[in-house]
């Protein structure tokens, strides 16, 4: 057991019994030859929510958004995303070293990028400039602190991509908290991205793997991508099952997180401490503290109240809500937030 | 079940009740913060294992191979490796692809390469060529049927790099039939090499993964180019768990797979329609079929006795023996290979 | 003869009748075999200049750049830079094509960065980050408007990247400019710079080449990366006859082309159709025009007075001066300028 | 003056008094801009000469095949060539450097390689494979001593691309030593060859650059990849100037340099102390000291006698004649080799 209350990430879950049940029952079989039938079935049960083709199940969200960037893109390519993006900012520098692409980087709000932004940043045919050849959002958006965008959002996005010829694809860490906050019906996504990157290891609580969404000719190319980058694994069915069984069973529950993150929100609005909070529109809650406070020290502070959470700077902490905290947890982060005296 | 006696490859093998029940008992952690026990003890085994330092679970042996050939050269480096190297001929072109890095191919014999051919392809200091930064060995060569090194044989290659400033890597995919089969101290070969990669799913029996094995420092980088790769996975502990148990149960089993190949080495060499079985050193048997039998004519007379095999050319077939197989499907090979007509 | 008076840019000169006849005295070699004189002595005395120890001839300013960030970087590493740098910008997207180097982009004051701003955004050591590893410098800014940084602005961002050991780069493209301008003196760059970049073929009014300025044995490795990019050149003395040429005649008179645009400024700033004019410091004059008059409209205005600029947008143009323009054209200029009715 | 009879190699040679007027006559402009008049002209006439559509003049023949390889492959492509090719051999491993692309290595005759060989080693559409995308030949071949193909023995390797979809370049850095020997038409090639790269300042003793020949959309985004290696140059066409003085006049005499060649081999197979000879074809000669000669130490009797050749390994000696030797050089050579005594 984990001694802490973890606001760290969602990433840090553990499997339910029932999950572990679904795991230890799941047929296997060697996926370097398609022939492990529960990721099979992942594969197409994941493809067919969001209205799309064909599915990939790789070890990592960073894989995912990997084998996409380099699907999309060629060396001399260009990719478009917001400044705060996770592909740009946390994927240790990947578009260049996987894709040798290069990044047009847009100041969005809360990590949302607009349709007239996207088309200002277009490169013109000059031999000066790589091409412009993908758009990727993130939803929701980490660095914005969950927020989210909607589908119309989304079409008016798709749009000028369409009409430039360009790629688009999502970042779907937390696709499923933009849903379920947003109550868009992700089928409706496949028309808009070409592909789509989703992680079953953060709120959905499985332990390890993200499906690449997308074309069936594309995701067969994207098979040799993944092999290159050494993500061809082979009885991978019982990580499969435990995705599967996170589909099936944990997406509605995510508005238990986001309640959770609201009363979280709601303290730290209420503690003097504290100089601004983004609005929290799902599971992540960004704060800053005010100028006397140092976020070390604060971290330090939740420490030794068995609670853990993300410095994102010398003011600002980062905390996650997720499917292993209970409502006495819950309780206890409130009483902590309430009793600093800095 | 798989319904095929299936000699493809050791890597379709299922983990057996006692390795399942092993990995559902695991203790789990997210493996990005490095707080996986499961994880982090069978890194620490494996690396003892081999007298190194340090380990990384990744999710293939393409992985582990792909790293170490990043973190031993640059572009502008030059690998030097057999011609039928695995990491050349099987990893989609990534000495390229991933590390920029050109390749100095050596006609081995049956995938041994010697220290003087090691020596004469060395580049000299010239600007018209790549640095000389690696040389990869693979023990046992797939391609070579399975031959295996000797620790005198490695030790005389160590020397040379040693003397020319050239690190030297493992692919031990199968590293585990060398050993058995030489009877050498794993615990030596840290002595040799700079990096080995160890894989779990293979002839040991674990359903996914492998292990990279070097010096501490060189371990923590590696951690990068993992997470860039997309090989940062979370709660990877129920994988190492398998990977543990076969580390701890597996190895000596080998010597099985070895005596049954060379069971089906012996019926080859009296088969009148081969002309050709390379000596069986461990558990990989490759025969050449006489010029009036083709490979896949060969290989739907063997599916129709539902055992599969692999062709390695028009002419060429590989078995690979595992610990899948029961002494009745050797029987029925063994009868499959004694009856055919032709 | 070009027809038109040609402010687009100071690369457009063509070689004065006294550089002509320096390149055509001039002694050749094989520059492969470093075997060329003249480039041999373009070399000393381009790096004499700048305090620097040896220098390559190139057939760019983006090779010479390109070069600079390959010897600073590996895969995984980070270019700190101006978001308006050239490098970024305008060479194709080159630090990730050659060097599958990611970058880290400053919003500068006209393309200049600060010590604060270069502290700032050094990653820390984390395996989601790539490492930094470089910053450059452009000096003069060209999308500054020819900006320039002083001696002690350079000294105090040196500081900055000697503490944390990262490397100080250059572009050079107009640096005779900036030094004209600010009176600082070029043997003192040598100190805080690891290697420059001179462009022989902008305000010089060289044919063709640029000079990677930096420590012996960093230009002695740095062949090898010219080598592979395709710019080992033979009997590139013809070449360097007319850069030694212009190091040895042209510094100086680049004032001329600092008074001449600033008499552009001063004619822009009384023209009524232009509502800004970016403060001119060297030769580079940048203007926004008035909302209801567009940049193509008045190039096309331009060029039927037989006057060529840059568009740098829809409002925004570039004229640059340089030594193939005479007191006549200027007249011709400002008369455009002032004569311009919308 | 080079003190030396230089037989290093045809890149040593300098403009003769004609082709350096033709220079300093030269009408030049920005080729950034594509504005250098003969730039262009060269550009066309080199093409026109292959029957191709368009050329790109750039700084060398590495460029010129990098950029080539380039346009024909993407990361995870293969390129198939002899194992002695330049752009394998000689090019500081830029296949990989400048196109992360694998290699294909065929053990070909003196550098030539067969439409039968090109076939067997086309990868089968797998993951664990590379795509094969490119096709290299090199004609002459360099390391084949001098060896050509003719037309027909091209026309059936082309075959094989069209009929799998591969594209076929030449490496033409002697393609007119080839033509002159063969008597083959330029014009034919361009009906088999995707792209040509002819180099000028070898054979044809020009100083500087090399032709990339294609069809024009392929040369139009050829500028781009150029552009990012930094081979963007200014005011070319001095450099262009003296290409194209070599191409109208010096294609004819190269047979006096294959003439010459072939004095020197006789002189060799007559000495007693040569135990080989590459039959000579060009004008390379490559030869093989008997056991009891080394390679340094002859080459250091020659220096004594004023001649300079090139170790081509510890027995091995390559000559190269050009348009820079004389008779009286040439009886010189004869002389030497007759006169040594071991």
């Amino acid at each position: 057991m984990n001694p802490f209350i973890d606001l760290r990430s969602d990433t840090v879950t553990k499997p339910t019994p029932a999950m572990l049940e679904a795991m230890f029952q799941a047929q296997v079989g060697d996926d370097v030859y398609s022939e492990d039938p529960t990721v099979n079935e992942l594969q197409a049960y994941g493809a067919s929510l969001f209205g799309m083709e064909a599915g990939l199940f790789c070890p990592s969200g960073t894989m995912t958004n990997q084998i996409a960037i380099k699907m999309h893109t060629q060396p001399l390519s260009e990719v478009v995303c917001d400044r705060t993006s996770h592909i740009y900012l946390y994927e240790v520098g990947g578009i260049a070293f996987n894709s040798a692409a290069s990044v047009q980087l847009i100041d969005g709000q809360r990590g949302k990028i607009s349709p007239n932004q996207v088309a200002a940043c277009i490169n013109p045919d000059n031999i000066h400039f790589p091409e412009t050849s993908l758009v990727s959002l993130e939803n929701t958006c980490n660095k914005g602190g969950g927020a989210y965008y909607t589908l119309s959002e989304i079409a008016e996005i798709s749009e000028v991509c369409l009409q430039n010829k360009i790629a688009l694809h999502l970042d779907g860490a937390r696709v499923f908290n933009a849903l379920v906050a947003s109550g868009d019906d992700a089928k409706e996504y496949g028309r808009y991205f070409d592909t789509i990157s989703v992680c079953l290891s953060k709120g959905l609580g499985a332990p390890v793997g993200s499906l690449l969404l997308g074309p069936k000719p594309l995701i067969e190319k994207a098979k040799r991508v993944r092999k290159v980058l050494g993500g061809g694994w082979r009885q991978a069915g019982f990580l499969a099952a435990a995705g599967l069984y996170a589909l099936q069973n944990n997406i509605q529950r995510l508005q238990v997180d986001h309640d959770r993150a609201a009363l979280i929100e709601k303290a730290l609005n209420e503690a003097p401490y504290v100089s601004a909070v983004m609005p929290v529109e799902t599971n992540i809650v960004i704060f800053t503290l005010a100028p006397e406070v140092n976020a070390d020290g604060y971290l330090e502070y939740l420490a030794e109240r068995g609670i853990q959470g993300t410095s994102f700077g010398p003011q600002m902490i980062r905390f996650v809500t997720h499917l292993d905290l209970t409502d006495d947890m819950i309780s206890a982060i409130l009483q902590a937030i309430s009793d600093y005296k800095g």
